[in-house]
């Protein structure tokens, strides 16, 4: 999903019946790529699969066998996986839909989680967005992304590693992992986004420009589809922790409490730099204000003094044949001395009124 | 109901007992067309239907029987529908009244369902609402809609080819498709609006006018009444899986979760609609702002800069015989000099004020 | 209650015990007038009461008596009836105290009802707020307004011509349909203003002015006021449905449902009105703001051309005797010339930033 | 508590360990004041009290005693006070902490009540703050004020008068009746600002000044404090009819209900205060925009029409030996007639953009 | 941590495990400081501490024992503490992530509380903000802050003088002493928030400046870390009240309530300088549209009256040889009159505008 028009994709499945899996992701090449993982406390087998049976055989091992596919566009793929893992019609649908709200739903053969795994892209500043499916069985953890590349890597490191606890612990940690990976990714978001409002509060005192507007725009813009995709992980993390599923061990309540409170701490960031947006555009209008003053004030100075002189200059520039001043010796004089006086009185009556 | 004047219909209603049907939307011509459709796992039957009583052959049949009426204007055709269906006179009045709020409600022998059906008028680029009634009886599904056209083909379709699971589940399974639908034709008109908003992102920074302010206000509006439409059926959906009637089978419970994470989806993508407008507004006026600064920038440097000079040349075309700098030799080209030094002056003042 | 200053009243009662009945309404002349019908299935006695013993023999008659008063500024007299219905002190002082907030009380004996009832004031176009109190008794209901001319006409119609069922029904049906005639005026009220906004609406676009403005703000503070009197009453609806009292039989459950909708209704439409009113203000804030931009521009457009113009005369206009210009033979062609190409190149620059 | 500053006395106790009572509230000369009232049916004793230990006698007595307190900055006369009463640390704290929020507590010998007394003070034209403390005892209350003058005169001129209930009721009552007449002198605060926003209103629309821009402010910013006043003051209320406590007698029930409403009646009109001043603020910079619009549209005017004419006349003032049009004989008149032709032609054009 | 840059520290720890414990807080030097204060209701040990062993002793003993740890950036330090302490990693992990959101976790051998300690800085007048964790125990409080220098001076003074009730209590009162004087500190923070905010009020009417407007912004911005600090403590300190552990007495439950009222207070305030702030910035902007307003009339002024005369000055300064007016005797004193008459009749209009 690009992550910039949410609604398009399920506006292509008008018409079709409930349940009906219709991939709506952006138009995609090349082959899906499936990685297994298996591991128990003694050894790791990590293999690439491809075809959907290949799978079957570490299925009901006691071992944690980790399933991860990159890209669901081949529909036929997909299908056949789903099938052999005994999929709900909703469930497919939904992994192939890119555009579902975050949530958790118990099917108690597996869970069924679906949420938004945002990433930066440093190349053109922003974040990208690609909806991650979980399916967590019994001893089985299948992960489905859009695209390859993903947050998960330090994950699989830990596991071929054996470093921290992941080695010695269920699919349900597994899961765990994979969700906090993720939840972790939003806070590389949400610090780049601080460091682009931080640059953006500089410029706005120091030098606004159409510039800063817009970028002030696009960021507000960024952060209602970063809120829209990170608000409702809050409920589904809250959601794991209250299902009595078995599928979801009690010493996992720990973690997942964890994982809660960082999901609430990326809320409450997003929330504060909301406001923080909100707060600039403000100052952005009224530093715009600020200035539209300052030269509204140098232009009615320059105004306020000139017009009145030239207004007497043009007076004794007539060309009237009786005009006694002229002919007076110190007129010019007289006239420059009083253009001085009227200059000055302006002057003092603009310093008065503090517009200098 | 034309879905600008919301309030209109109930006003006329003034004086009535409670329970008195009327019809309280836009005038209209042409007879109301009623269609049966009568289908289980084997046999479909699809028949117009003259008069209402042409209905009861297939109301008690163990197959699933669908009426759909186009048109609630025909008051006396109505009236025995509801008589042959032995509907609670507020019901019958709510079928009639165009204005419902989206709501569910139990009436034992059946559910009253009522909603809005929001189609995209390609014409005249808007969404155009239209109220629909659904009565969930035991094997009866009877829907009542305003106008010809709407959303339904494809669930007919899937009843006549038995594509999906239509075929072979019951009425509420029916009710649920023809709810679908209508959450669909939401999806529809959410991609419309969101193209039309993308566009005028684009028109706001680059261009923006009087026009694409209009067009700010008629989208605001426009999302209050799709607004108004759609947040209640949420709480529809959400009545419809809890409710304990007898009419809503089990199998139907995942089905209904569904279409609720369907409704909560377009409500989220409504609201970030929303909040993108109001951003939008705002950078309108900052986008104005700026011009209007930008203008009154070049009308200062002008004025600036030649204001000073034409009073300089004023003074020296004043006819005063005792002018010595006159008779200089040098004279004018001093003071073309003095004006150069004054104008380049102010374009070092300005430049330092950076307003150019 | 003028509607204008709502917490005049209350204010005048300070250093009185709780339970003080004090009239606070605006100052009236005139006397209280109360009309008494009573009737059941087969007979309907309409009379109007001097005192308030006369509608003692009535209040224990199996048949349902509805005692309506048209003004509570005669203190005497309400405390007389007062005392012959037993009312605690505490509702007595309610009814004559008209800054009530909307509540329903029940006082075993008797419920409390009060609410306000709305009319729109055609000469005046504006809505007109008045409080009505009803108690509702077994087989009694006493409805007490403030002035003479209510929205209760057509109840009235339907007891004398046993319209509908409220002949056939008890007290509380009575009350219900007396609530049901104050809320269908609320509707009346919304489609007025309804009205009003968008006439409103297309004033903004086409000519915005400051009468405009005012109107704005009339219409948001009037909003103010009837959402004040309005979304109480959904809690009182609500209250009655809930309320235990055998005073409330069940046969009204769904008319109070109904009713229910109905103020939702009016609070969702008055809740948009109130959006669009705050649209309004922005979208007009915007057109001044267009309207100033444009302004500006031709300002800009005038001055930028001729004041470079002006100068050059200027300068020609000096009087040097030392101006070779002056003589050369092509000078006057030359500067006009040049003062052509000057103004040329000032509409190219202000056509390039699209000024005109 | 001057109102202006909250939170300067809290900060004032850093260090202090808790339930260190001290005294928060401003600087204060003069002796306190200690009034006590023990009333039965039929007896009234009113009496001034010098020491702590005076009041003991009564505290016992099957009577009502209230002992009212003016001034809480005499420590030592408080401590004493609340060691014969046995008073918690932490009430004692607080009853001299002078920035509490509204709230009860339950210490089972008697319940602890803090609000905000608010009366107007009719000479600067503002509302003045002062912190209540009242403690519901057996047969026993105790009222704590900042300064003397208070709203509970009529309270006592009922207990004189043996005017109401009162007499024939318990502290309880008595209780009620200070909060009630606490809640009534809200009322009348409420009632002058009232005043005072209609009168900013016609100020806004007729003649809009930087005073009125401080005005509003100022009443924005009060009714800031008054919010913070007021709300918690229904939370009271209704934790006191909640409240299990034996000293609140079941016969007090529709009192505090009457109250409850009362408060929720003082909430509603502030908060619709609170967005009419909003209101008044947005009309206020739109009345500005107006004015300014106007101006703009003179100053256009004036420039569009003078400066070109003043360029034509400065060609004609210019020196060139060789210019033509000045020795035509109707070079004057051409050029009059021009620039009347070029006068027409832009009051034209002002008049098409509908500037006059 | 600074309170700049909220989520910066999160993301550093990507890819880590959960319950990594990472430094997140600013770099530092120096050595970490450990300080253990025994004491019971006869003795107090106050000892410096090096190396974590030292505690072990004390950690069992009958008495009170306070650890406190000023500094957690020597993660080899805190890791032996963590061990001896027998700490869940997660917690361990939570003291050194410096970006905690206030909480309460029961980890049933000890209550793990996590809130930022918030001080003044007189030197840059701002607040700054430091992670406090305090772990509540058997006999045991340890509380781990980012910095030497705390608001516990006063606390370790009560300690040390046996002032109050600290000595004769458990470690729970000791941890409520804690957190009572980090909400103390609060109250100061606020008040120096409330002085400055006073004092830009009197500047936004008086003399309103881009400085101003810098100021509001950044106070703004504070208050939104400040809110974010403060707000979920009042939950923080509700957990505590609602937490069943046997680590919190019976007696701790009045101070707890005392301590809620506080933090309400906090937040209270805390709102009410956001809504000042807000208005603060809207009376700014109005302060500056009024200025703006009074400029431009000024410069309509004096354009207005000098424009037009300067226009008849021009025309009598054209060199025509045949303009008749030139050679009246009287001509000069009709346009000087005729000037005069038309720089009145302006001022007249200009008056009757009310600009001047």
């Amino acid at each position: 999903m690009s992550g910039k028009r949410p609604p398009k994709s399920r506006a292509h499945k008008q018409g079709l019946p409930p349940g009906t899996p219709v991939y709506l992701g952006e138009e995609r090449e090349g082959a899906v790529r499936i990685t297994l993982i298996d591991y128990d406390e003694t050894n790791v087998v990590e293999t690439p699969i491809e075809s959907a049976d290949q799978c079957l055989p570490f299925k009901d091992k006691p071992s944690v066998t980790w399933i991860n596919v990159d890209g669901v566009h081949d529909a036929a793929l997909i299908q056949t996986l789903a099938e052999r893992l005994g999929l709900h019609p909703l469930v497919h649908e939904d992994i192939l839909s890119t555009g579902q709200r975050p949530k958790v739903e118990d099917y108690e053969e597996y869970l069924y989680l679906v949420l938004k795994m945002i990433r930066w892209d440093g190349v053109r500043s922003e974040a990208t967005f690609e909806q991650v499916s979980i399916l967590l069985g019994r001893g089985l953890v299948v992960s489905f992304q859009e695209r390859p590349g993903d947050v998960f890597e330090p994950v699989r490191q830990r596991i071929r590693s054996a470093k921290g606890r992941i080695r010695t612990m269920g699919a349900d940690y597994l899961a765990h992992n994979l969700l906090d990976a993720i939840v972790d990714g939003y806070f590389v978001v949400l610090e780049q986004r601080g460091e682009q409002i931080e640059q953006l509060e500089n410029e706005v005192i120091s030098r606004p420009s159409p510039k800063t507007l817009g970028q002030i725009h696009r960021l507000k813009r960024e952060g209602l589809l970063f809120r829209r995709a990170v608000w409702p992980v809050r409920e589904l993390v809250a959601g794991l922790e209250r299902t009595g599923s078995p599928l979801v061990g009690d010493a996992l309540r720990p973690y997942l409490r964890d994982l809660y409170d960082h999901t609430v701490q990326v809320i409450d960031t997003s929330e504060t730099f909301r406001d923080m947006l909100s707060g600039l555009l403000d100052t952005y209008l009224s530093s715009l204000s600020n200035r539209m003053n300052e030269v509204m004030k140098v232009l009615t100075v320059i105004a306020t003094i000139f017009i009145p002189l030239t207004f007497i200059a043009g007076v004794y520039g007539m060309n009237f044949e009786a005009m006694p001043e002229l002919h007076w010796r110190w007129g010019y004089a007289t006239v420059l001395v009083t253009m001085a006086a009227v200059a000055l009185g302006m002057a003092v009556y603009i310093k008065k009124k503090k517009w200098m």
